[in-house]
């Protein structure tokens, strides 16, 4: 773009010396429409060719064909890859009839990938160099996101207020799903009254509920989101549940809990932090207990998500692979190779459909939010969810629930 | 033992020159006893507190401590480590009433990691730096274990002749927990009549025989021990199964198979070939397909099975951990990310159960074998297998069956 911007500026400031008489003035507008079109053309084959790799036509008649309405896109997307993608969208400069399909092909042939933008190599190095989830950087996401609005979250995740994958098994609504979900964890944890249970993240709180009021267990709760504790105490009066309104390594470092829960914040934990993580949770944990751990994971090992879910949606969220769970797991304990993984069930495709109905609440919702979110955000929000579900669909995302324990428990039978 | 031995030479060769008049010849003799019983009391000393972290008590009287019944076992065992423990069992030099729980201690408390002796750093170091499993040499584990003796096998293993880990759930008999575990695979698979099965090792041929008998399906079997091939063929008469008496590295590379199963393999395979086993299986799974992998796993990463076990019974074999197959999964493939975990279960405590049946089997047997095996065998067969059960019980060893899958299939509803 400097070179031609340079030569434009060039053909400005000169005026054509040539021997013979001008016909008439030289169209030198004409030429950088020409120069930029030219270029606009070559953005647009490179573009082009690159979704097609997808099975992306652009302006094409497929509902998962991009159609194109600024042709600044493609420079941008070239310039700016996952972060341009997903702000160009925001700024209406492209659509897509069934957004969800499309992202789906994008993942699915890791396209993402073959543009090295520099805002995700600058993303992957800070990640890299420093710890993005210390307990300084760490409240950004509780306070950028999860302090969202209620009003936007009572909206979009239904009765139950889970802001986490549902299970849909033998389920038809969202609802339904939610509360399988729920009962599917207390059923793995093997909950008995008068247990004591850390709820790590603890989101609006409805686990806490769940588990107190079906299963009569002693809940506390550790989320630094205000928003969310205080839904939560609200919801929670009367039942045996404590919140703390800090940071999970503010706990008191005793074995006090019969069972660990922790639903979708480990995603908030960082690479840098899952030995220390679990190692306290290994602390924290009574003799014979029990942790289910509730995780979104990925199939390859990275250390920052996608730069546009970073800037916009998860600040400093990063999703753990298998290879990196596994390291962690060995090392993460008071003596390594304490943990036992009883059971690792994985029902990311779930999370899809989740996703998708999550997107169907907010859309039909939107008039009476709409004047407090902005069209803006509508379509940051419709990018979020459809493209999360596109990758869930991809399978390059799963959703994983692990059953750990330190080997001192009978033998464990898993449930489903 | 050197400057010992010197002390007690130099005894020999020099008389004592002591003012005094001699009232009696020295008792050099009696002075390497002495000496010999002070470092055998050192030695005593420290493998007795060695044992004491596990609870074990030497010449204790719980079924689980240690009888020694040849002094000389302390100092063998401080330089020998766990071949020598193994090995002065093999040789009657002491005894325990019940082996599989002093092993589950000497496994719980992790003593083997307390000797640092020359065999298993040897090892380690041979393992690290050759491919100790290549085609040259695997077929040494074939020759010198599977190809033992099938009476011994029979006797052992019951009806089934399954040499892997037996499911309990809802069993009381070993031959009952063979067959559940023979159709839990089968379930797990999905399989339909008509498929083509490639089976990874196949052991007697009897789950290739289940498969095609039960589900209807064509199954390929790679095993390069001629003693399980003959007896798999024997078995497998008229049904579509077809014995490859090969190196799975040798199998056609082509999309061949709707399924691939692999029980009790893995632990041949090798660390440093765990992604080219994975890559090639890629490659031989058609699309849509599913690989079962069955294998032991361990909760530390290693490259060498116990020195012991390594010489004496699974030569070159290695356990693979959750951080080790993490990796290999995310990068063996032919492209990184593309083996998604459908389900990971782990039955480990029932490997324990599965040992123990086997000990009695053969310990029942043993006068119909003892003519042609020898007494010698027989204890290293009992360390053997009551040695892997404390393993189990003391929950450092698991079972791990995982169904793998390339992402394009339908959402997997897990079995048990």
């Amino acid at each position: 773009m400097n070179s031609l911007r340079g030569s434009a500026q060039k053909d400005l400031v000169r005026w054509p010396s040539s021997s013979g008489p001008p016909l008439e003035a030289p169209d030198w507008q004409g030429d950088i429409r020409a120069r930029l079109s030219k270029t606009q053309g070559r953005e647009h084959q490179k573009v082009a060719a690159l979704f097609a790799q997808a099975g992306i036509e652009i302006g094409g008649h497929n509902p998962w064909d991009l159609q194109v309405h600024d042709p600044r896109f493609y420079g941008r997307l070239l310039a700016g890859g996952s972060l341009a993608a997903g702000e160009s969208f925001m700024d209406g400069w492209w659509e897509a009839p069934a957004l969800d399909q499309l992202c789906c092909r994008v993942h699915g042939a890791a396209l993402s990938d073959k543009i090295n933008d520099w805002t995700t190599i600058g993303l992957a190095l800070k990640s890299r160099l420093f710890n993005r989830q210390n307990q300084t950087d760490a409240p950004v996401a509780a306070e950028e996101h999860y302090n969202l609005g209620n009003d936007l979250y009572q909206a979009m995740l239904g009765r139950w207020m889970q802001y986490t994958c549902a299970y849909w098994r033998n389920a038809e609504s969202l609802d339904q799903a939610q509360e399988n979900k729920l009962d599917l964890i207390c059923r793995k944890l093997k909950l008995k009254p008068g247990m004591t249970v850390l709820d790590v993240g603890g989101g609006f709180g409805t686990l806490a509920q769940f588990i107190a009021s079906n299963y009569g267990c002693h809940v506390v709760v550790y989320n630094i989101s205000s928003e969310q504790v205080a839904y939560g105490r609200e919801l929670c009066q009367g039942l045996p549940v404590r919140f703390e309104q800090r940071d999970y390594r503010e706990a008191i470092v005793e074995p006090a809990f019969d069972r660990i829960v922790s639903v979708g914040f480990f995603e908030h934990v960082g690479h840098k932090n899952y030995q220390a993580f679990l190692t306290l949770m290994d602390q924290l944990l009574k003799p014979g207990g029990l942790f289910l751990l509730h995780t979104i994971g990925g199939n390859i090992s990275r250390t920052t998500t996608d730069a546009w879910l970073d800037k916009h949606i998860f600040a400093n969220g990063v999703i753990p692979s298998m290879a990196q769970l596994g390291v962690a797991l060995e090392k993460g304990a008071r003596e390594p190779g304490r943990w036992v993984v009883e059971d690792w069930h994985n029902f990311g495709p779930d999370y899809d459909r989740t996703l998708l109905a999550w997107w169907h609440n907010f859309d039909g919702a939107w008039p009476t939010l709409q004047r407090k979110y902005g069209d803006r955000f509508y379509r940051m929000w419709k990018y979020y969810l459809l493209g999360c579900a596109g990758g869930f669909r991809a399978r390059k995302l799963q959703l994983w629930q692990m059953i750990l324990s330190r080997g001192d428990v009978e033998r464990y039978e898993a449930v489903r």
